[in-house]
């Protein structure tokens, strides 16, 4: 089955890639109108797997995630709507004329079929296929078993809606069978799916990125430092660990671990404890001389992700100890220096090997909204194609179109 | 040992990313100066080398490839100098100020430790080594075995130069032990090699995509079409195909199959015969009727790659049976169309999927030198990333760098 789902979208994808701006931003503007439209049974699918999900007995907070309101509907709808207004990424190319008269044109063109791994959230059903159907890419979407009543629902109502735009219904293919084996093939399907896009929490992206096969763009580990230097404004330094730890603890942009150089220790400290009063503090030996009843830090602390109110903190003698010791824990996300230093803040953002780097700033700001690209299907942890937030031109690769009157070599 | 060259390869890589242009530039005179300076440590290297293949009685080709003279030793000087005038692929960047007054620069950084895996080609050693150095990588070189001493030799007077010019030496590492297991290591070195090209033939670049786990760019293979459309010119055609096929059948961008419309096959086939008078056709059906004693074409044929003086030959009847038959059985590296017809030479174009389509040339064109790149590292058949020739842009990254005052979310 998931043979001719994928070969049904790489022949719809070849349709696609070969469309319109306009032909895609109808087909957009039809999905938007048919999500609201055939709202009823969106919701009728959603009630289904909410009444699964209840006998099961999952946590209220996977419940809420899981659920879809007419309210809901209509958000997931404008959305879809948002994307036609952004820019066109198949839109930019370049062109030159070599000494022997050859044309060449680097030209934008989309993956072809990208596959979209996810949990148990009905609304990245939409969200990803409205991106890749602007980036003129085929999709395959495999959402989490809880939702699959509500994602197949969904995936059908787009699927006509970019029939009724004139292009191929298969465009957006869903995999109805959500078993592991299904997952694992696809992830194996090499020759047919040009891109693998993970989202979900880490074992979900540590089980593709070590099982797949085809590319994949490994997103969202995120094990960030916000750093206090010598200099740093006291102020600025609160609010920001406060925000960066505190305002989303869940999400792979907050921050994991604070570090703080030893000539402000002792005055600062204090103050973080006070200001982050419901936040477990895990401390070095010198964290542990200033506060004094915190846990210590094991080696393994400094290497957790804890998407929760727990933050390590460790005192480092030196702009270059910290660098260090973000280079060896981190995972390339995001990392932060709060400094009123400027010679400082160069050599961390030089040093510091990450995605995102930032100076008298929240890490809470890698988001492709944040960042001005209108969406994102992820923020990429890895250093090949993309890196940080990825928005529709990372949802794209380029080929070569040479045009001669004969020319050999 | 493998272990202590990557870690020194990555430390050294740090340095080595905070370096300014004119710094790499100086290290590259410097490598330029010593190889012919030195040129006697490495044609006694050499010698050895030569001894030692002439013992094992490898062929007269490959004992070519791999011996140096004080002539080729100029030439791989020459070509690093050469590297110096390019460029600077880490120059270009780009910022913009969000509403909230934060600053975002993306900026292009190196990689970090580049590994190249290669056969038998010292001057891959000289050419590989000055690319990464440009482009503020360090290097880990690991070339094959029949080559060791000379590739010793090169990487230690290269290494000397780096440090003279007032880098780190461990910018240039080379694996001494050409056993099968460091390869493998190289390729499973996770967190420490940042990127692996592998520089060879297809059972190298076969190898190491199936191995590896840190991450690859496949370059190299090449099952190249040419195709005659009904509209051909037929002296176009014919130089073309000759072109592709003979020029030197042992490479990537040489033609392995020609395609021609059933409108013009009997006319021109004749033709193509007598021209590729060493050249082994081997045909389907429709052209078995045309040149009667020629070999019969089966499947396995159309998939193969041989870079040799063989060429499949198959007739089709449209122009959508040719784009099939090469997005079937293409790798997706450089394919052509020979035609008159400005409508179904852009229908080729958008429809077939390769890193390189050419209207009316040569697919032997797809090479940095030829794009105009001024070097290349390698050929990418992959769409992540790269793809076709790869030029010093090709082997960098980006990082976000954000400038605030206190922004929290």
């Amino acid at each position: 089955m998931l043979d001719k789902l994928c070969s049904e979208a790489k022949k719809a994808s070849l349709v696609l890639g070969c469309s319109t701006a306009e032909q895609r931003n109808g087909a957009l503007a039809e999905m938007a109108t048919a999500l609201v439209g055939r709202k009823d049974e969106i919701l009728k699918a959603n009630a289904l797997d909410i009444e699964n999900a209840k006998a099961k007995g999952i946590s209220t907070a996977m419940l809420d995630r899981l659920t879809l309101t007419e309210e809901r509907i209509a958000a997931i709808s404008n959305a879809v709507k948002k994307v036609i207004a952004l820019p066109d990424p198949l839109e930019c190319s370049d062109h030159w004329v070599r000494p022997n008269g050859l044309n060449i044109e680097k030209r934008r063109v989309p993956f072809g079929v990208i596959a979209i791994i996810y949990e148990a959230r009905p609304n990245v059903t939409a969200d990803a296929a409205a991106l890749c159907i602007k980036s003129g890419n085929a999709v395959i979407l495999r959402g989490g078993s809880e939702a699959i009543n509500s994602n197949i629902a969904v995936a059908n109502i787009l699927g006509d809606a970019v029939k009724a735009a004139g292009l191929p219904k298969e465009c957006i293919g869903i995999v109805t069978d959500t078993s592991r084996e299904t997952a694992n093939a696809l992830m194996r399907a090499k020759g047919k799916i040009d891109l693998l896009i993970p989202r979900g929490g880490k074992s979900l992206i540590r089980s593709v990125v070590d099982n797949a096969t085809v590319p994949v763009i490994e997103t969202g580990a995120g094990n960030c430092h916000v750093y206090f230097d010598a200099t740093a404004d006291e102020k600025t330094a609160l609010d920001v660990i406060d925000n960066a730890k505190r305002s989303r603890p869940s999400v792979c942009n907050a921050a994991e671990s604070l570090l703080v150089h030893e000539a402000v220790a002792e005055s600062i400290l204090p103050k973080v404890r006070a200001r982050l009063d419901n936040v477990e503090l895990r401390g070095c030996e010198k964290t542990l001389a200033i506060l004094k009843d915190i846990t210590p830090a094991t080696n393994e602390d400094y290497f957790t992700e804890y998407n929760d109110y727990i933050l390590t903190v460790k005192v480092v003698s030196s702009l270059e100890e910290a660098i260090d010791h973000i280079n060896l824990h981190g995972t390339g996300h995001s990392e932060a220096i709060i400094t009123q230093d400027p010679e400082n803040a160069v050599v961390f953002c030089n040093s510091v090997d990450a995605s995102a780097v930032y100076v008298n700033a929240s890490t809470r700001f890698t988001d492709g909204e944040e960042f001005g690209f209108g969406a994102e299907i992820g923020i990429s942890t890895q250093k090949m194609h993309a890196r940080g937030p990825m928005g529709l031109s990372e949802m794209t690769t380029y080929k070569y179109v040479i045009r001669g009157n004969g020319q050999v070599r």
